[in-house]
């Protein structure tokens, strides 16, 4: 089977990590994933919520959105109808506990960081470029914080990198880093969120049309292994490069 | 390893399913998980959503809640605080997409079921028992409406059944319906959505403290299959008395 | 005139009260009011809100609702509109106003006790028997709080007990009790709240189709007082069980 | 005892009545009970409610809400704050009951009349002075429809006045038409809404502080229903004048 | 061209300013310009919002809202929409930042002053009027507040007087204070706001139908100027008149 | 007197413009004026709002928002809160205002067109930023409906550009088109909005310390008229340029 932008089953799309985007965030990074393109930004400040006053231990926390016309028709703004969709609120609680994953609350300090993660165009696999990206902001914005002494030197506050990618079963196919197009098609789609080492912090799969067995559950899980790793790579690629190039 | 309540690892908590609990409702079921009850109702109305019309196809939903006080401690109410929480969101579409999978929509023609799943009590497993209630109640509501020629004869508008179940590593454990304590302190939890064939509907599985791998996944999905095997005979014994027994 | 369900016009309709019904509240209440049901639960927290810090007095408050197929057809949920409506707002000032009339805030000390009473099969009646409920869960949490030390012994938070009963004139005939086929009919609709000793803490009295007169009035106060004494009984009888029987 | 404003227990404050007041709406009334002023339009739109057409007969509702600064304290909008307090919608709704209780719908016609009674001036007695002045601007609402033969000649739309006055027991004392002052200090605090021929629409008693029994019901009953009836002659003489005097 | 009531095009319609209209706010004002009625409060009290605590400085902000029955048709109350209109929070902020413009802030001293200005009947101008009547209200606040020793005697917290007037093009003619009529049928519209010695706080010009040149814009500020020194006057006399007469 | 980034007073910052920049909106754009970085798309449907239905006339409209870090501290996203605040209302309604004062809404046809801008960076001047840069993807959307046939060719639905730019004067001086540190000191800030013949759309100036002038006035309308002229030349270019480029 050939893909619809002539893929190979096992291959990702072109991606590209854009760091310093921002002047004023501590951190910022637009992501694509071949078309799908998501801004995000990590932004520090001292203190934590009231339910974790004085525990000496951080917070992290993520907010997705995707801009009224990222998408082919316009969707109406969530600002405008007064309420959060189910979607939104879903995804930014998955990005939110992607990233904790990777935390060291006691070595972060009372400190938190908010990852703003807003799509600016939409073409399949928006929530995993928008972890993808997010961790590399969030690394911007320790080491920023470390820079500005509002996080300590010594214990590492990122206890590893994560990344995140989709896959799903296309006319029987299992393929990675599905379209628009085609996670419209899929029988299966699932997310999946990995730490750098090849574990798993996330693992989200649904039978869109029909249900999956054991075997095609592996076949999926080893396409996202693969897939998180090429994107591990990436994500080293471009926290080496200087800031600003 | 002995646990909380004293059963073994792979043992599901004392489950009941009563029918015909609401005198209103098409399909009605007060499940319990152990101390978790989960009050379920199904509402039949003729026709579908407005991007639905004409379709010849029905459509199937589900709303999630939890009673101010099913937890220890007391939460405000959503309709209070005029807003809907992430975590309510997120399960009231797993319900629905999960009861979804084994719908046959032209079977059910342009006819509309509601899923209601009001939490009265609270001791983990609350979205599973939900499913799990929710397709007894479905399957009702399904029938009453082909006695009430609604639905017509024929083709059977339930492809399948479905059941649900958590899952999690405790103390390095894999650990079957985890109730609210082990729930807490779970390293990785999951939650798994079965037909009654064995396949998934439904994996979601999350580290809530360290990253899990490939092996780890298998054991807890193996815990989860046979769990969900045994709730669908319960389903079935259910199902089998006569409403109002 | 003979009643739908067989009642003379002073009949109760058969009326439990079931207590302890969920492991989580410091009180808790089933009560059935014929097909009614009304879950009532009473939930201590030491505190009052910010009006009221430094008074050395408590506060007590509450919180109705209807779950979405309480009732014959499906209604919105209030979180999912956003907003709580007139007659959801009216039913939980009137439970408040009617158990803050038996309670001694001094005695309390400054503690909150919130009823929350949630409907889950209306036939007529609802707001009664949630008043009716949710003095017995009231009095459960009180004994508890008192046992826990929060509230001192000596003098008694509660200075009575309160109950509440419906009556109404259909055709012509004043009733007792009015289950929702009654009510939909009625000329004139009273909801009567007493204390035990047969006192009155709320009357409301309205003409739904007709104008109602000083004479018609009193006979529906001789029926009320006559319903909450028998009301009165029931209750005391439920708090002299032992609590779990 | 003498009242703080020198009334004796059975007496009114100066209640005035001043109609066309807006030069836009059909019915408009300022009304005011001493200290307590209250503007109420009657606006009338050709149509029903979706779940009123082709019935026939006509709509007539209410709403109220106080100005920020027409109390005390400045209060918070409620525009601002995004919802309708509790008391607020209590109250629209009791205004609404009010006025429907004289209304022929089928007399009406397929029309609907709005009344909004925005308290300008609040010193007790603001939704009982909001439903007589509402019924004076339904008048001329009415008597307006009729001219431009939106509502037919024949049968008439209002079947009767209605007028609404607060009685209360203070210090003991059974008392009429409360001011603010003695509002606060009122043991039990009654609404009554009367037609003209003297019979009740709407009682409603609250004991705020101790239960009241039979014979002091009966004492607050016979206040009101004076005190209606002298309402009743001031809303006949202010339509009586003609419009704009 | 003559005007539809008959004025020139330099010529105000009737202004009045009754104060001490309500008996609880610190400052009141209903003002008429023409058939165009706003009441206007101010309300003081004592301490600033959080974000201005500790710099001994005061604040002055403005709500502005019309009744639901104020225009020619009904509108919905904000507050059943449950949100602010773009219109409303626009106006609101105009006023706010036209009365700050003759504000000493340190002179306030840390003193809140509200402005609610509601329209009890619109006919064009309702902003300009608002703002016009608002610094008379405020005025009074202002010296309430001196004779209470809230804000001390010495450095003036009113540094100049502050007026609005509203003037547009019309079938080409320049016209000062447009009524509702004319408003709609201009091509261009501007709102001036300008203080006492006849320079300008805000102006605020608007093409609705036609881009409008230098030379235009010259001659709608030479009639703006000249109308707001004319409600200067006004102001002044109705400030010099005792309170109560 | 030397500007903060060493422009002369009457000197635009760097404007770039690039379109094309989202793959499915009809028209996209993304303008920046030095650090302010504006996305702006125009989204085209076919058919007008329900108030416009039947007219032969088309409608343009505009949402303007920031994304929470746009700005130098993050903000919360309008979403989150629930509601749109006074700012972000008043933006959107001047960019609406100020491109449909281009349109010929006969030969637009009934067709919508809205424009989304969203601050990616905020340096001042967002508002003007986003006019400037909706005008083009407005073009550019007029361009693709005419292709594709949903706007009929032969009238013109552009009547004319439009551009805008902020203007202040900043320790007595008058500057053109403010960054963010010269706008926090302006004394007088005034956004302007110009046709491309050099006529005015709207003229929004206001005081921030100062009350200013006629001759202050004029200073500014001579800054911004040039400016506007600039920038209607850049948009020229831009429009110029093959899509794609």
């Amino acid at each position: 089977m050939s893909r619809i932008d002539g893929r190979t089953p096992e291959q990702l799309r072109p991606v590209t990590i854009e760091r310093g985007w921002s002047k004023h965030a501590e951190g910022s990074v637009l992501i694509s994933f071949g078309d799908t393109k998501v801004f995000c930004t990590a932004s520090v400040t001292e203190g934590v919520p009231r339910w974790r006053k004085g525990s000496g231990e951080g917070w992290v926390t993520a907010e997705y959105s995707m801009l009224p016309r990222s998408t082919n028709t316009r969707g109406d703004r969530e600002s405008v109808r007064g309420k959060i969709g189910g979607r939104t609120h879903e995804i930014s609680r998955l990005i939110g506990r992607s990233l904790r994953a990777v935390i060291d609350y006691k070595a972060l300090g009372e400190n938190t960081i908010v990852l703003d993660c807003d799509v600016l165009q939409a073409d399949g696999g928006t929530r995993t470029a928008a972890i993808t990206g997010a961790y590399v902001a969030l690394a911007d914005a320790v080491t920023w914080a470390q820079h500005k002494k509002i996080v300590k030197h010594g214990r590492k506050p990122l206890t590893d990198t994560v990344s995140a990618i989709s896959v799903g079963i296309v006319d029987g196919t299992p393929l990675l880093d599905l379209c628009y197009e085609e996670d419209v098609r899929a029988e299966t789609d699932m997310n999946v969120v990995c730490t750098g080492d090849g574990r798993f912090v996330e693992v989200q799969g649904t039978a869109e049309a029909t249900p999956f067995d054991r075997k095609e559950l592996g076949a999926l899980l080893d396409l996202a292994t693969a897939g998180c790793a090429d994107l591990t790579v990436i994500q080293h690629e471009a926290l080496a490069r200087t800031l600003g190039e």
